[in-house]
């Protein structure tokens, strides 16, 4: 056997003995050195590759020790009988095309939605005011130190207690939500707490009610458990409860504070007239309250958790939008028949957020950052919220039509008519602005036309500034 | 309106204000005052409450604001017309108990293997010697400082680009597995990543080979795809490829360098009949290497991922076992035509860890920690192996038959004849100890009669003592 089909790279990461053992297993594998073929003595391999005796002993032994190779005491070196040649492969990329699993089909829809996102993007939306994240703050919070050895373990399949604790008091605080702490999932974000929920509560098949536009990426983990949607219309008041009174579901899945995509605030007549009917037919109801800490207005119904007395309510938060997304932390109140199940259910499918980064959020909370925070947020966004509706309202009056309800992070732009959101949200992209168009988010539902229009991490100045881009693309 | 109606709680963690409209609420929804009824003056609520004027003055502008009150200018205050009465809630339990979705229930099924294990139990399998956490090494690392804007953002969706860089290097070192970092994909440990890949490659239906006995948490996520499970019995050699050579199927799910639970090496012969199976018939590999790090013998064959140079294999890693399951970290090589899809399904099922998590652990592995950790944790287990292995065969022998494949964090102990091991199992956790019935693991196999035993995390004279008081158990 010739040493040169052992080459080496001297340049490369992967250490030389590493390198010559999978040089070895390849030639072998591959059938250019077959069973019973002789294998050169590490002496010999140790000249010809100019590599130390000892790096070549050790593959050799390695190599022995995997099978490849068979010693006969005083006659030498050999590929063993047993060393199987592997098998050719070829990868046929037009036979092994990956046909894409329902979930999957609709999960590359919704990326395309968000592909490919820079924070420095004005109006993008979803993101909170990260050049404000109390990075020292947070910072003091990380005690690994302080961790116990169980705390290195796998985390309490609820989430970590004191956090538990941290979130029960300030929902009281803030929401007028009275929960114990036991009722509370700790989830990593709102994304896995409804990937958590639609497991335990839906079969194929299923219905689901869900609002139209909707927050996709909720649709698309409704559609990965194949379920049959009942998509219904949002107005002003928010879902309109009376399109499907009379029908029964198995959940209805609301954003009651802040309408996603559209911005609307679900009045107190239909927030009740939604308990009513889930009472009725025995459904339950899914409140996202992605951005509820940021009502400008003071005038907001209180939460269907509180109205309901928990009932049949599953309240789904998240720290995204009140701290920032790369936390990925999250939690679910939930009502007492469904708590061992989705504690199971979380558990497998393995949503649970690092111990640390939940301890470090516990004393961040405990320790009133989180409120501070939350307040100096509320004012910020305020104002960055007049500035960019004002900015819209003087640059792109003719063609836009800003719809502000008061909350959150993000509003809504109607378009005129004549004007293609796609190819406007397009063609913006294109001059480095982010304002997604909304009949992308709609279901079922026609002749929705606008853009997306995200102020929270956005200064006054560029949002002056984008919006004078924005009238020239349209 | 009586104010007597209105009772405050001075002891509780809610502030007064927030107490004081949440009465009113509930009066009002719950029809204990009704629309047009006349409401206290701030003062005479102070007086009669006991409470301070300026707290009921913001009470009741939360209250208007909110709708649910209107004052008339010179006459007075009412409860407002609009505002609705409250659905009655009863809690029908039996009308509403909760029929639990497929997944549901196997997810409980598999939490019943699991609940309630404290870390100080001996022989609890599956977990790493946590009392050598590496705390000091790992807060080093932990710097939220050095983090930029852009890095408090939704994380990368393939993961903290330095880590993927981190896990590809030690991957060529220590697996001989050569890939690039953009072939990596960071999840928030391995069931996520199996969760994950489960929603890309199955629809309802779908046919998926999978070991018999098996790990419990992929039976239930491949039961919540409802996918056709052809289980495969395993033997000293792994899982039998012969028994399903000629049937296909969309996937095979594998744990080649340590089966879960029985602890054997699956053969050179039969990963390579394996990657022949899986190329004949177009399925894909999930080669589930938790453990791997831990090889004691030093003899065993490469990761399929490295035979089959990527082509149909899903490599699935986790740095549960090598440092600690509280991070939340594991990652999956991913072949380039599921790129796409895995990267999307898996952002939203939310399940990329949290970011300073992601970032301290690439700092970790590039400043050589994890690398001296697991030499230190290999040397560590080999001793507690033959501790426990010895312990035993000291005290068990007449019952017990020690099974030790010479890798991982466990290995299985056959029971003789006549003891039934899921009894076995109840007693022993009654007396302290957690080893899980060996025929809890299986799926349609029968037959298996045995004890699963960890004995990383088990000192040599807790091992000693937990023989003891096991050989009374049996």
């Amino acid at each position: 056997m010739s040493p040169s089909a052992l080459a080496v790279d001297r340049r490369s990461a992967v250490p030389l003995q590493q390198q010559l053992v999978a040089a070895f297993r390849d030639a072998i594998l591959s059938g250019r050195i077959v069973a019973g073929q002789r294998v050169l003595s590490s002496r010999e391999l140790s000249t010809h590759l100019a590599v130390s005796r000892n790096t070549v002993v050790n593959a050799l032994e390695r190599l022995h020790a995997e099978g490849y190779l068979v010693t006969v005491r005083g006659v030498g070196t050999f590929v063993a009988e047993s060393a199987y040649r592997r098998v050719p492969v070829r990868l046929h990329r037009a036979r092994t095309a990956l046909v894409p699993s329902r979930f999957a089909a609709s999960a590359l829809e919704v990326e395309s939605l968000v592909e490919n996102l820079d924070i420095a993007v004005p109006f993008r939306p979803g993101v909170p005011a990260l050049d404000r994240f109390p990075a020292a703050a947070f910072k003091r919070c990380f005690d690994v130190n302080a961790l116990a050895e169980r705390d290195f373990d796998y985390p309490e399949a609820l989430g970590y207690a004191p956090l538990r604790r941290a979130i029960a008091a300030r929902l009281a605080q803030s929401r007028g939500i009275v929960v114990d702490a036991d009722e509370i999932l700790i989830t990593g974000g709102a994304q896995t707490a409804l990937a958590a929920i639609a497991q335990v509560l839906l079969d194929p098949g299923d219905r689901a009610v869900i609002e139209d536009p909707a927050y996709p990426n909720a649709v698309a983990i409704l559609r990965a458990k194949s379920a049959a949607m009942i998509a219904v219309p949002v107005d002003e008041a928010g879902i309109c409860v009376e399109r499907f009174a009379r029908r029964a579901a198995r959940l209805a899945y609301v954003t009651p504070s802040h309408q996603y995509p559209m911005g609307w605030v679900l009045s107190l007549e239909r927030r009740l007239k939604l308990l009513a009917w889930a009472e009725r037919c025995g459904a339950w109801i899914v409140e996202d309250d992605y951005d509820s800490e940021f009502d400008y207005t003071g005038r907001r119904p209180p939460a269907l958790h509180a109205l309901a007395a928990g009932g049949r309510v599953l309240y789904v938060g998240t720290f995204s939008k009140t701290l920032a997304p790369a936390l990925r932390i999250g939690y679910i109140i939930v009502p007492p028949e469904l708590r061992r199940a989705l504690r199971a259910a979380h558990a497998i499918l393995g949503g649970a957020p690092a111990l640390f980064v939940q301890a470090a959020l516990a004393r961040f909370i405990e320790r009133g950052y989180l409120g501070r925070h939350i307040a100096r947020m509320r004012r910020l966004y305020d104002e960055r919220r007049e500035a960019a509706a004002q900015a819209l309202r003087e640059h792109c009056a003719h063609d836009l039509c800003v719809m502000d309800a008061g909350a959150g992070l993000h509003f809504v732009a109607l378009l005129r008519k004549g004007i293609d959101d796609r190819a406007a949200s397009r063609l913006a992209a294109q001059s480095g602005l982010v304002v997604p168009a909304l009949s992308s988010y709609a279901i079922e539902r026609t002749g929705m036309n606008g853009l997306v229009v995200g102020f929270a991490a956005t200064p006054p100045v560029r949002a002056w500034r984008a919006a004078q881009h924005l009238a020239q693309v349209l």
